[in-house]
């Protein structure tokens, strides 16, 4: 039995085989039968691919209507052909419905500095409105893949004073993955009413709290895209960050975000167990984020985790070279609750009982550098040689 | 027949199996009959192995006659009981010179966290006594391999007016490699007299240009070390700064070092070619080190040259996400002087010119972000699965 999505009202999807990649699904709509009130958070790579440019004038316009993503060409370093391209592309929906391009997103991810084949995006389109539909959801989330194993979408509901309200998400991603975002696309859908600003607000914070918390690769793509659309179609009391439903609404799409970047570090490339790092007792937040990062992105420390082992001179070494301020003999790190080092030093735990903590499906490296109160925490996976083959490939 | 390896006068080595690793050579000295003058330089790693604290006294300290090295064991992260170690083994070797300790440098490479096995370290130290000869060269380099495939020298020979000098290295190193040192160690000896204040300059200059240029992996050790000592045995004239003989003695000595640094690279763990990555054009000197070790060290740009694909998206992607402005439409990438990318955007070369580029052994990405007179060159190596599996087992 085909797997469906639950879309929240007023949204229909589709998701279709355009031919831009090889026989598989590539492109995807997304519509509201309403115009939504939209946010989005994007890449922090300065070279930014057309679409990226495009969605950010999308979203400082006001509303939005639908979104359309290709998977396998990214429509970067693709100069003023690809700025054009976007620009056709969004016209082509907008004339669909009747409505402005710039109420269009457009989404592109896969190969860099090819342009877009837009004879097949054309007739793409055409197909996409055909069968675009309530049920379509699980189809436009297949078409976002590119290396990933499994699509990943999450439904949350919440009741707002007896108003049911859906959060559906859609996401793709598994390589190329740092904090700040990576190749990855999402998009979040939501019949609540909520107003734009609160929106943004609780986009970008809810992405700081998942999306950038992950990292496969330290590698930061130019096409990450994370748009919410807010439709008000479940008839709530639009939501404003001094609304009683706020902090509700927040924690939810905090929910739903998190879970997807949880499915985005699982499905890393080469990837088989995810492990959690924290850094505590930081000069600085920003110093325990350089520390955690030094050790999620160690391809030492990656390949020591694929190997199920407790190597924790590769901790001590990735903390000491980061931009954090270390001393040394104040370093304690455990496996979970099984001490590894005290005081920069072995603990003494018996090999064993390490190599059966960092042998576990998932576990957590608990850093504490004692020396102020700066702490953070970043979601990664550790490397086997499938991810040197996948990208060798 | 055994290779050999030419010292300058007045030095000899060893090098022998002491039961640190599984049968393989694990312990080298190194003795100059005369005290020598010495300079060193030492990894950035905030973390800093025993040795490494012991061998900054030890710099500082008027002259040097020997140096003791194990491998398979770094004596990192081993605290107050490391410390102890480092100095009885120092102890051990002075006491065998009637000489201070603080004339005698230790160097460990190996396994983190785990205390020195002193009774395999002082049996070693008398055996090592015992065969420590003109002609142990080869032996103290092979000593010194851990994941090396093959054990690096450089000898070179010059006149100074009548005066015939050596340069000999001895070098370890293939994994954990990244600009600013690296789980490497390298002992430069020569028969040159020169000044000691001299000698820290042409070392540190010779360092910065060869040694922090390579990067394998981003990795910086808790343990990497270059030593020189110059035991004034050929009888020239001391050199100083203000010498004729200078500019010759640093431009080989630069020599000595970055053939020892390629030789790394070359045996980069899992690496079967050398690149590099020249970057002209940045805003600063800086800048452009940020911008070409972003490269140098990205994964999907490492498994991408494995793959002898000119996938120049992931270098555009790497320089984006670097900490170095960069103006997309402003970037002209070649490999060697095949054109890749004009303004941001592909330059037209046919795709199997590009794939002939980087399929060569060894080939250059010139990359000129055309926005200032920063440059920098870095060499690096691709990244092969094998990589992965050398390092997860």
């Amino acid at each position: 039995m085909k797997k469906t999505l639950s879309l929240p009202k007023g949204f229909s999807a589709a998701g279709i085989a355009a031919g831009i990649k090889k026989k598989k699904k590539d492109m995807a709509l997304i519509v509201s039968d309403v115009m939504a009130e939209s946010a989005a958070v994007f890449t922090t790579n300065q070279v930014k691919a057309a679409p990226v440019k495009w969605d950010i004038k999308v979203v400082k316009h006001d509303g939005a209507r639908a979104i359309v993503m290709n998977s396998g060409n990214a429509n970067a370093c693709t100069g003023a052909q690809g700025m054009a391209d976007v620009e056709a592309t969004a016209a082509l929906a907008a004339g669909k419905l009747g409505i402005n391009s710039l109420d269009v997103f457009v989404c592109s991810t896969g190969t860099i500095g090819k342009p877009l084949p837009m004879d097949k995006i054309a007739a793409g389109i055409e197909t996409l409105f055909d069968e675009v539909s309530p049920d379509g959801g699980m189809d436009a989330a297949e078409a976002m893949m590119t290396t990933d194993l499994v699509s990943k979408t999450v439904v949350a509901e919440i009741d707002l004073d007896g108003v049911p309200v859906r959060i559906t998400g859609l996401a793709k991603g598994s390589g190329m993955i740092e904090p700040n975002m990576a190749t990855m696309l999402a998009f979040i859908l939501t019949d609540a009413a909520v107003e734009k600003h609160t929106l943004q607000c609780a986009l970008r914070t809810a992405a700081d709290m998942s999306f950038n918390r992950i990292t496969v690769d330290g590698d930061r793509s130019t096409n990450d895209t994370v748009i919410c659309l807010a439709n008000g179609r479940a008839g709530n009391e639009t939501i404003t960050q001094r609304s009683t439903h706020w902090p509700l609404f927040l924690q939810t799409l905090e929910k739903v975000l998190f879970e997807l970047s949880m499915m985005i570090v699982k499905d890393g490339e080469g990837a088989t167990r995810v492990i959690t790092v924290k850094v505590n007792g930081a000069a600085s937040n920003g110093e325990a984020e350089e520390a955690a990062r030094a050790v999620a992105n160690s391809m030492l420390n990656k390949t020591a985790w694929a190997g199920k082992r407790p190597n924790w001179g590769r901790i001590m070494d990735a903390i000491g070279y980061s931009y954090a301020q270390v001393q040394e003999n104040k370093v304690d790190i455990d496996y979970d609750d099984v001490p590894a080092v005290r005081g920069g030093m072995a603990a003494g735990t018996p090999e064993e009982e390490l190599v059966a903590a960092v042998s576990q499906e998932a576990f957590t490296i608990n850093i504490d550098l004692n020396l102020g109160t700066g702490h953070t925490v970043v979601y990664t996976c550790n490397c086997t040689e499938d991810y040197v083959r996948i990208n060798v490939e």
